[in-house]
């Protein structure tokens, strides 16, 4: 029952991150890694990608130093977002959260607040966060298990909900003879849950889309059951349109069972774009950043991810056959990828290498305007996706790519905007 | 031994509110009610201080809908503050956060951020907060005690002064041939305390100031004790000049007996002035805004602050006798301070209710430019304060009042900054 899309727009966000997607981004001679400290870097980031007229401006997060060595973020989301409501005035603004250490109430007021400030704006992708030391930032030792995250998540929604639910519209009278507020307007939240307590109300007058619009990335089981009961935006991973389809229609019938409208919920994988105006351009570009990466680091994360030692081999030959995943022992997500890429792709070793340093297993298309734009859209039209969380592997210069050559051959073949039309978030993934 | 201040120069903040510290701002005609939920407003409001080249711009916090009717506050400090760093380019930036229900990671770095989007402007006023109805927010059943509260904020500071030290300078290379990060610059925090547990680094690069600076309010023992160890800036409650000067005598002997430099410490009671060409219209613009008050329910809370009823007291006759404080069995903080304010002021009814609307227990000073900077220097030069955190009755009226005619004489006099010198917040306040 795998649901086509049926409307012509497409929708696409900007997953943002310091240098790009790409490992070796930051290593480029061009590349703004002596700029990812000014918070104008940023503003300028979303300025471009709401020149382009894309949906949102999509911040990850993270709650700890990770080991990788290169820059991944640098400021906080809220704030980040807080800055860029206020040099933009369109795109939407999608900060994430992690429930598994944020308490409902200064999250949806902070929320609250950032919808206010960006004329309603505001999103929330709520993850639940993936590694011990994260959790060691937060008073725990480690991270709770996978079922206890989701249950608190989901209690962590509802519980926002609630309190983005206190406030009626029209609860602020401003009668200057009488009261400020109309009390009878204002509610209590009384949650008392397995993780939170909270009263209310909130402190905050309801924001112009009343409740922040939820994403959710959930890809695991209870991931996927939270996200059909609450996202309204979907950041999925496939790599191919095959596991696209599957996941999708999987998630539209969770939607459904659910007793929502699956058409209610957009779902965008994750999308590698390398764009040119040659092919041939697009792959020599992406092979210079590939050869950026320093190999013997590459290798030692590749060895992990295969459960074999791959120090010593060939960069420039075929990558060796590998057994087959019923036989592998170790995460069996990544490698069941890894072995999608190798069949899919035939890479050399040191594509591979590329393809896992840039977006790891999300999709990944290296061509002309034309090629990407046909492909995205062959997903879209076989029901694989509703449009695409952008990740460029280079930043500003492959968004610049996407704005100016991208979105230009999707806009010519009337499957994106040209310019906005809705206020919010909402109504711009909402269908009519 | 009260220390003389002998710097020329005073400070000044500005305590912004939504329509104004008195209580019924909101109420008269030319308010700015219908705009305090949009962050142009606040925006301007910082501007505007910033003009009078204001020391800092002064956020409070709380964490429930207050009882009152009046509009207080809108969005969270934190996002509003990093709007207004935007806005901004010199004037200091203090948000107020509670100690008793944020924990030390997020707090540091989000202030952190704050302190890298305003290039080194951030301030946090570390607060314990009040009641019962905050506590039930954030899954508690009512306040913890004082003593716990600044156990627990005393921890929260010094957590928070981990993280912020976690990166030296230069931890960030980007050294395209090699590292990105320093490893050897950044280093665990590794707290492990009464109230939280941090393994840290931060995730966020030192910033300009390296620790934001630590502002408190404390008046409690507790609370003096808390400021003389951490506070580089000292929000006070003083009503006149010789309760000024006792706080700051007491908390000046308690910086020294903690090993710091009192003259690392500015002092700054709140103020509320009401400026105007002539002493009589000062006095006729703060009785127009006095008689805006709900009679009904002003007499309602000074029964409860003098302990009998009030509501049949003749409102334009002098304050019938009130026994001696030592008879007085209810909160005695805020008694004494209506016992002081009729021994100084022999209010009528309706002035003890205007006093009490707009500042409670602050100072305040009504008349001519001249008369109001004459006795603001007198306490700096009699040592009952380094400045004041400003008030203003409305906003933002009074707030122009402060910029176009309190600020020029406090200049004529050579008392105050004509325009900005230091970068960084810390430099502002710190004796060179």
């Amino acid at each position: 029952m795998t649901h086509v899309h049926t409307r012509s727009e497409i929708h696409l966000n900007l997953f943002a991150t310091a240098c790009g997607h790409h490992a070796a981004a930051w290593r480029a001679p061009d590349s703004a890694v002596e700029r990812i400290g000014a918070i104008e870097y940023w503003e300028q980031l979303a300025q471009l990608a709401e020149r382009g007229c894309l949906d949102a401006f999509f911040l990850a997060d993270g709650q700890a130093l990770g080991p990788g060595s290169a820059p991944v973020r640098y400021f906080d989301p809220l704030t980040t977002l807080a800055a860029v409501a206020r040099a933009t005035e369109r795109i939407g603004l999608v900060a994430t959260i992690s429930s598994t250490f944020w308490t409902p109430f200064p999250a949806a007021r902070m929320l609250a607040s950032l919808d206010h400030l960006s004329g309603g704006r505001a999103g929330v992708n709520v993850v639940t966060s993936m590694t011990d030391a994260e959790a060691r930032n937060h008073g725990m030792d480690r991270l709770p298990g996978r079922e206890q995250r989701y249950a608190r998540a989901e209690e962590f929604i509802v519980a926002m909900q609630g309190l983005w639910d206190s406030w009626e519209d029209g609860a602020v009278r401003a009668d200057r003879d009488g009261a400020y507020l109309d009390a009878a307007r204002i509610h209590p939240v009384d949650h008392r849950g397995r993780y939170f307590e909270v009263a209310g109300p909130l402190t905050v007058p309801r924001s112009p889309q009343g409740r922040p619009v939820v994403l959710q990335a959930g890809a695991s089981e209870p991931g996927r059951a939270l996200a059909a009961r609450y996202a309204e935006g979907i950041y999925a991973v496939a790599w191919d349109a095959q596991a696209g389809r599957r996941y999708r229609a999987d998630l539209r019938r969770r939607v459904a069972a659910a007793g929502r409208n699956p058409d209610d919920v957009v779902v965008m994988p994750g999308l590698v774009t390398e764009v040119a105006s040659t092919e041939r351009e697009a792959r020599a570009r992406r092979a210079e950043l590939d050869a950026l990466l320093p190999v013997a680091e590459s290798l030692r994360q590749l060895s992990f991810f295969v459960g074999q030692d791959a120090s010593d081999w060939e960069l420039d030959a075929p990558v060796p056959e590998l057994p087959p995943v019923e036989e592998f022992t170790g995460p069996v997500g990544r490698y069941a990828t890894v072995l999608r890429m190798i069949e899919t792709r035939k890479p050399t070793v040191r594509e591979l290498l590329g393809l896992l340093a840039a977006g790891g297993g999300h999709a990944t298309l290296i061509g002309t305007p034309e090629q990407v734009a046909e492909t995205m859209l062959n997903w879209v039209d076989s029901g694989a996706a509703d449009g695409f969380n952008l990740m460029p592997p280079t930043l500003p210069g492959s968004l610049e790519d996407v704005v100016e050559q991208l979105v230009p051959e999707l806009q010519r073949r009337g499957r994106f905007r040209r310019e906005y039309r809705e206020t919010t978030l909402r109504e711009r993934w909402s269908r009519e």
